[in-house]
């Protein structure tokens, strides 16, 4: 028996009717995307704009910096559409992308930082601890220390707000959804530097 | 006896002398990566600016539709600054910005689509074919046909523009090219749909 909620996913996705839906699962086993493509195959699909629509709020805000030189793309998200358009959050979501512009962070949290990067750094800082003769525990310690510094690089939540850097983006954030009283998130963001 | 290319990019990424470039490919064996190491070794090439300088100018153009629910970044080249700066320039990325915003492209190019999803697809157009009674070679072709027509769906270039549909971007770009006296061509573009 299909779940509800993929056969409401799968008519908002593909908009085809109930009962070719529940064929398709009955089919494809339960799986969604197999089930889309059988639905697909059948012809009964309109991939029309209804993908589009989904639950979150909020908005898309870009900037761009020297004339062309870099443009940046940040998609900032509350609760409500309401909230979306009062200029509290608006404002938030220009000094976001000003400060994606200068500060060059390559992930949003320390959760998209992919693995093999986080081993690779950690092997480098082993390699730069190894002659210094401290103990095991000191130099993992050292290491835990350099990833923080590595993650208020390179993470978006993590750096130092370009205009206030005792303030973490993440406070700036928190100390919105406080203000706002939604739930507040960078959900991506996208900065591009010319002929990079 | 190194080729002159080589001889030229070395000379824009290094600034080192073209007798020590010479040099560096012969003790490296014309290898790119190899005499760059060995004109950093010898102090002569500098790593400095020259390295971010690439032969690539243009700007990075934003658009934002429907109060922030999407947004575009497109980066375009053009090959020097002075054609970058004309307002020409400015209004084809421009252009191509709400286009990329009303067309919904996947890729800027055919060649950009990976291998897999036109696997997929021509299985799809397989399957829906399959019950016409067509010979092979009729199928092949009808395959081809739907092929067409889905990078003229998901691929920028091949995209019908929007404010005039008898012409394909790719066309855009070329007049742009011809008027201008200058390579022009899109980079990368993103296309931000508010929570998707």
């Amino acid at each position: 028996m299909a779940d509800n909620n993929l056969i409401k996913e799968l008519r908002e996705i593909s908009g085809a009717g109930i009962m070719d839906i529940k064929d398709a699962l009955a089919e494809g086993g339960d799986d969604k995307d197999k089930a889309l493509e059988i639905l697909r195959k059948k012809g009964v699909a309109k991939m029309s704009k209804k993908a589009d629509r989904v639950a979150k709020e909020g908005i898309i805000e870009s900037y761009i910096h020297g004339a062309g030189r870099i443009g940046v793309l940040v998609e900032v998200n509350c609760e409500t559409d309401f909230v979306a358009r009062t200029d509290d959050f608006k404002a938030l979501a220009r000094e976001l992308a000003l400060h994606i512009a200068a500060s060059n962070p390559l992930y949003v949290s320390q959760e998209d930082v992919p693995a093999e990067v986080i081993e690779k750094e950690r092997e480098i800082y082993k390699e730069q601890a190894a002659g210094s003769g401290k103990s095991d525990e000191v130099i993992d310690r050292m290491i835990d220390g350099k990833l923080v510094k590595f993650y208020e690089e390179v993470c978006l939540l993590d750096q130092p707000y370009v205009k206030d850097p005792e303030k973490k983006i993440s406070q700036l954030i928190a100390d919105s959804t406080a203000k706002m009283g939604e739930k507040v998130q960078v959900s991506r963001f996208a900065r591009f530097v010319l002929g990079n």
